[in-house]
């Protein structure tokens, strides 16, 4: 009579505004949404400010808040989360940054920030993480590639600061800069001496790698510097099973929302196919999450499309991918002994080309849910929905009480 | 695509409750409001707790909120606030008291609280600010003339505090009492010493001024005498125009709004024949808000002959005030590039004659806003709007995030 398993469906950036180009009306609402509709049909609805209202979030702010952890006290910048979505093992005190590969031009100038967006970068990334020495500072590195031209690198020791600032130019045609301290404790200017060494023997060791040789052979730009960015200590989070009862797992393609989900003590389901835009591996992604639905009470899915379609001001794309999604999401409906739990994480809107602090839509299905009017599940019907207007950090804990593992607060 | 200004209109104590004398309609809903509703019904509504619920606002906390900036931090009394309206500048950490102008009698027996409800005390406040000396306590004074028989101190100097009591016996036909200290520090025995000497020495000044003797000889009470009352400290708001990337305006005929925005940062804008009253100038409210806007990004305006209503328990006089600001909001509905935020700062029930904590309707309308299907600007319709129920220290982050101007918290 009480389901046992939540599973928690995030479409990252679904909410928007009205849309000149779909006759006034969001994607959301012009997709062709059947099977979200009958969840929101059989379900309850609302909307959910992430953080709270007119606060717009970062996905990773949401995603902490949606899992129960309050960005505020356990948001430490994004650098520790990407490192741990990269597959570094993040302790708390780590200092995590973000990477990227770049291109130094002979005149000591950053001409691409991407290295001709270079793809797999494993091989670089494992010969900085063994050849970079930072022993004399009494630190030892981790180095990991992420998606293209992106990699993390994490430091661990003593007397780490993360108030440090990024070698990043930002423009290409300018000098990298020097990574300085921005604070006056000795810990800030030992990080920050670190971060200079580790750029400059990194450098030492792409400029004359074999891959990078080859590439100007070919007339591509070499992946010869790495610029840091982000840098944050990384937190202390209770793990999830502990703090809720039930063990979990995430599924999704940005290594920034993996992070997040290993953070907390997620565990990662790798699936193949997956690219966190509107060509990913939907079918891949839903049986996956059906697989693991099996040996894991808790599933994160995070499909990112629709925000990506937001970014680029794709009113149209952003529709037409909604409508995929729908259309690979029919087996949810089948599934028993189980809450679902569907929301945006915050709205990407078309015409800001970002992220908003509109609050987004939510709906809850499953046993013993209450059930209200909406059957559309659109930005604008779901705030008429029984949920009423909720906070992010609200919901996991709604979840929770409907599979029986919220802790009775008094007797 | 995204509006660039934010026009604020607040209506004053707007809110009401059932009225017998109204057939069980609230002044709101038995008002004739066209602008309103279309105003509704083109944007977004709901129903809004402008501190929380449950809680009776004060005009004064209730702007602070709606202005973003909680009253529980904020708030330091009404004194400070109403000596900023005056035209009074005040630094952080000095010492705002209310003042009234009341008539002591030879009896040394307070006749009237408010001099006969004398008008124009300009000249009065003049000699005053200019001829009492608290030099010996090593404190400075300001002293400005408010509405009617209304005023305001300020006290700058070293070891102030607010934690001293008023001299009004509250009650006519009593002797006025002596200021006490209310804490057993030295700064508040100083503060009470330098407030008695205050009094005295105005007493000595009005008794023998011009205005007085011409008074007395028409029979008129004089003011004579000075009742404090409200004393607050100063405190330190980060400027609006820093605080969320925008210069601002207020236009208000209470000087306690104009002094709330002053204190946080926005330039009083004033305009003829205002009065906070049923009678006051809409229309060149209503046409200084749309020249103010060419100027500045934010404009706060307040119309308070609703609130006054309320407290004088008129609902036909409230609901009659309400048809005739609809009446002159016409131009408002032609504005571009701005989102229009219209709502209440508290309830004023004709049936309490004060404010009470029953939230009040909200509407935003403009570039982007979302919709719902609510018609009609009323307290009832508007709570099944898509805000929901919001509070509010909300409403200003959601419009500064309709202008794009709200920050990204994470990534």
């Amino acid at each position: 009579m009480t389901a046992h398993r939540i599973l928690f469906l995030v479409l990252d950036g679904i909410g928007d505004r009205p849309c000149p180009e779909l006759s006034g009306k969001t994607p959301l609402e012009s997709a062709r949404t059947p099977v979200l509709d009958s969840l929101a049909s059989g379900g309850i609805c609302g909307i959910m400010d992430t953080i709270r209202p007119g606060i717009r979030p970062g996905s990773d702010t949401a995603h902490l808040s949606l899992l129960g952890y309050d960005p505020g006290m356990y948001y430490t910048g994004r650098g520790p989360l990407e490192a741990v979505g990269s597959g570094i093992q993040m302790s708390p005190g780590m200092i995590g940054l973000r990477a990227n590969y770049a291109t130094l031009d002979s005149g000591g100038l950053i001409s691409d920030r991407r290295a001709g967006r270079i793809h797999d970068t494993t091989i670089l990334s494992k010969a900085i993480e063994e050849g970079v020495d930072l022993s004399s500072f009494g630190l030892s590195i981790r180095f990991r590639s992420g998606a293209g031209h992106r990699a993390a690198l994490a430091l661990s020791g003593k007397g780490l600061s993360d108030k440090v600032s990024s070698n990043d130019p930002k423009k290409e045609g300018n000098k990298p800069l020097t990574v300085k301290a921005l604070s006056d404790d000795a810990g800030a200017d030992m990080t920050a001496g670190a971060l200079n060494e580790f750029i400059r023997q990194s450098h030492e060791i792409l400029e004359t790698h074999p891959i990078n040789k080859a590439r100007k052979e070919a007339g591509e730009s070499p992946a010869n510097i790495i610029l840091v960015r982000g840098a944050g200590v990384m937190g202390q989070f209770e793990p999830f099973p502990e703090r809720y009862g039930m063990k979990g797992a995430v599924i999704s393609a940005a290594a920034l929302i993996t992070g997040i989900g290993n953070a907390v003590g997620l565990e990662t389901i790798a699936v193949p196919g997956i690219t966190g835009s509107v060509n990913t591996n939907l079918q891949g992604k839903v049986q996956a999450a059906l697989d693991t639905l099996e040996s894991f009470p808790f599933v994160l899915v995070n499909i990112k499309g629709a925000d990506e379609s937001g970014h680029d001001g794709k009113p149209i794309q952003k529709r037409d991918f909604i409508s995929r999604i729908d259309e690979h999401l029919m087996p949810f409906t089948q599934l028993d002994d189980t809450i679902i739990i569907i929301c945006g994480d915050h709205s990407t809107p078309c015409s800001v080309k970002d992220h908003s602090a509109d609050p987004v839509p939510v709906l809850i299905h499953g046993e013993g849910v209450r059930t209200d009017p909406v059957d559309r599940f659109t930005e604008a019907l779901c705030a008429m929905g029984g949920l009423c207007r909720i906070q992010g950090h609200d919901l996991l804990p709604i979840g929770l009480d409907l599979v029986n593992l919220s802790k009775k607060f008094g007797a």
